[in-house]
């Protein structure tokens, strides 16, 4: 293509892209106020919109709201994202206890890996916290680097469950040609002994994460695993048939994945 | 029955439902700690806990943790409530806005009734915020004097939808005999025209929620209506099939319904 147009062509993806976001975020988030008229504080209003993102009432989000980079900053890096995290893990290991198991091997514990077996934190301090749109080529670097930390509260869970005795089943929406990185970045942040990790291959490229894991989830079954649990900080983790028993939405206010 | 062994088998009722509770709630959430072994604090925790019910995360629950009082009365008392209720009707405006409807009088959007369209604070500031086990009784009481306020987020979500030209159907979990009271409310809150009020009739007693108001949404259906949206503070509101296009979660950290 000609260098011209194709500049051309791009400018106008980036216009009507960021005039989408301009539609998508502003106008309704912006006249949202108290009951005297009075806009709500940053502080606030991020804190609402965290929740709105969890609790999957946002829908599509491209990046987080530029008057939130602050907040996000100081949830991920403070207590908050440690002790949202070790309530959520909580609530997992209450449920997996009392569960009764087949024994069979075929109990399995779907998890997700990126900001849910391991934090890409690192990375995204230096990428705005998701106030820029993601960059999958310095990701992917990244990702190369297999340095990404365990989350301490997934790591625990993971392990506990292996002694309960689950099968865990790692389904992620790296590729394929991340397998090798993938297995490295995950013994280096202490996790061992999976049943699977499953990545996307030729054939699941291109797909939305919620189609390409609800397959997952249905091959598992028809290879005999009884899917407990699923824990993922994506809706597109655990929505779509067929469904674990229980679903545990871990929190990323970073960034939202179909 | 004898009135002593009546008085004795509530008694043991009640310690079982205790007990219950104490293995409920305690043992894993009781372990939470920061990574020095550090146990959060009781705005940390209660903060994480209420993230953990709005997203299902916490499954069952009876009432709330003890030591959460005194967090959900300002939540519930201060402007998070209704900055949390802002931005959800945020959310359900943006996606209605955006979609093409019939204009049949088929396009439907559901609300519950309490702590959707009207607030309970004021029975619940003399219930102990959830703290307590819900008491029929008292509860039917405040409901016969139907004077819960609007959520002011909700009125006007409900008014602007209605201006859009959805047909609003209220679906809620009261029982017909209290179908006057709730109309003689819902107008003293200012909620008129809507669709339809749908209340659990003698075959609904006893059904959880979440079956009674799927049955409900496929009736719907069935009559043709096209549910776009459905708002409701519970998960047993929107989960089950058939669901709505988008289901919005309202906030509720004071009680949990099945």
């Amino acid at each position: 293509m000609d260098p011209f147009v194709r500049l051309l062509l791009i400018s106008i993806l980036i216009q009507a892209a960021s005039s989408h976001k301009i539609i998508r975020i502003l106008p309704s988030y912006d006249k949202i106020s108290n009951g005297e008229g009075q806009r709500f504080d940053d502080g606030l209003f991020c804190d609402s919109w965290r929740l709105s993102v969890e609790t999957n009432n946002a829908g599509y989000w491209a990046t987080i709201p530029s008057r939130c980079l602050g907040f996000v900053d100081a949830y991920m890096n403070g207590d908050r994202y440690a002790s949202d995290s070790e309530v959520v893990a909580a609530d997992e290991i209450d449920f997996a206890r009392r569960l009764d198991l087949a024994g069979n091997g075929k109990d399995a514990w779907i998890f997700d890996v990126d900001e849910t077996l391991v934090s890409n934190l690192p990375y995204y301090i230096g990428a705005g916290f998701g106030s820029e749109i993601f960059n999958e080529t310095s990701f992917d670097e990244w990702v190369d680097l297999a340095k990404a930390p365990a989350l301490p509260a997934s790591l625990k869970l993971y392990k506990e469950l292996q002694g309960l005795g689950f099968s865990l089943i790692l389904l992620t929406g790296r590729a394929e040609f991340q397998r090798n990185v993938t297995e490295k970045n995950l013994l280096f942040a202490g996790y061992t002994n999976w049943e699977r990790l499953l990545l996307r291959d030729a054939s699941d490229i291109g797909k939305p994460a919620r189609i390409y894991k609800s397959e997952k989830r249905a091959q598992l079954k028809r290879d005999g695993f009884q899917i407990h649990g699923n824990s993922g900080d994506q809706w597109s983790d655990l929505l779509g048939p067929p469904m674990a028993t229980r679903s545990f939405k871990l929190p990323n206010p970073m960034y939202f994945i179909k």
